[in-house]
């Protein structure tokens, strides 16, 4: 059994969390786990093609409630990164109304931070991370090569939006923010064409859009919360030298 | 806070071990992440120059005592790698001599294993790593080109001596074994200069290396303990397709 001695980073967030461990693609969760080894235990809570709706029920199992808090990792911090799939259009089934999302995204928050909540925590901070833009040429294309060929299910300007209410939500609840869907935008040039230098399929992130993201929250963690830089948190057990010579 | 919804698989070793999440490094440790992404979590206890002997009080604060056990995630599978540091040569402080190396990794085996131990776990599976040859050739080469120069502190023979133990070790307790000595060795033809294709520096694994690691291990647990293999566990939660149509 493993017993409780690493407080824990959460990754919470559909597909492009979920394979942020993936071989060869300099995934951001395995170069967490990498930088944080023997400090805290990164921890994969990625759910492929899940939406915020679908992803509450999955939050108030994975997340412990008060009475268990005291036998279970600390959640240093929790990630959230959700739009890519809230953002399909309609009558896609994965489609959350923006208002909706909104209300989502809020929700997860005050799950955390506020004190009337089962799962209240005082000792976890929260990062929201905006959905990555949508290159629609490259996802017209992916879905139109299938057998037997799909409608457009995603485009930019919808999931452009999607990204603004995420940043507006990490404002008003003044937690901390990833505007991944700004800097790659930046990084294209603002070309919706050069995207694909950073997404491979017009909605997953390859190598390079992972490195973005990583570089993102060690940023986002060093100016909002330092305490939980990995320059800042002591290893649990010693190096070994220091060992030798206790 | 965690709650207790996945079950555990742990990497207890040395600094191979910690190093397998290491960016660009096709790590084992990554790559096991990834597969089991929302099936186990895979826990990095790796703990870069250690030996057995100071890895005995780290194992008695990692794993919880039976009355926490309930409380905390089952760790299904345990990986138990050392012998890299124990291997080093006398006068270095990190020597274990060879009885003392098979009494510690007994140990290990035991106090998971024996229901008079305080740690003892009927749920967890355990595999016994053997660790890598050495290049002596690249392993000096390496060390008498720091500053200052350092003198050579492992060879091959004193390394697959400690590697015979752990097979030896698994043998009589009979838990699962991956001999990635062996594996390493029959793949560089049995030719020290050529085992360059598999460890860096001479002592620690490169991309390949992990490779040879990730495919032996895999192939032990399908063999060993096939209910643990990625493919025989289901999602803790279900595909978002299943969701949709509930």
């Amino acid at each position: 059994m493993s017993a409780n001695v690493q407080d824990a980073i959460v990754l919470f967030g559909d597909s492009i969390t979920q394979g942020g461990w993936e071989t060869g693609m300099n995934g951001f969760g395995a170069n967490l786990s990498h930088v944080y080894a023997r400090k805290m235990d990164v921890i994969n809570r990625g759910l492929s093609g899940y939406n915020t709706e679908w992803a509450i029920p999955v939050f108030e199992q994975y997340f412990a409630k008060r009475e268990h808090q005291m036998y279970l990792p600390t959640v240093r911090l929790l990630v959230i990164w959700f739009g890519a799939n809230d953002a399909c259009l309609i009558p896609s089934p994965q489609h959350v109304p923006p208002a909706k999302f909104e209300s989502n995204i809020k929700h997860f928050v005050d799950l955390v931070q506020s004190p009337r909540s089962e799962y209240y925590s005082r000792d976890t901070r929260i990062i929201l991370v905006t959905p990555p833009p949508v290159n629609t040429h490259a996802r017209r294309a992916d879905l139109e090569g299938r057998s037997p060929p799909l409608q457009l299910d995603r485009d930019f300007e919808t999931t452009r939006r999607y990204a603004e209410i995420v940043k507006d939500v990490a404002l008003e609840k003044k937690v901390g923010i990833v505007d991944i869907w700004t800097r790659i935008w930046d990084a294209a040039g603002r070309d919706e064409g050069a995207l694909n230098k950073y997404l491979g399929d017009g909605l997953h992130l390859n190598g390079a859009g992972y490195e973005l993201v990583y570089d993102g929250l060690l940023e986002t963690i060093r100016k909002s919360f330092p305490e939980l830089h990995p320059d800042n948190v002591e290893m649990i057990f010693p190096h070994w030298t220091s060992v030798v010579t206790q």
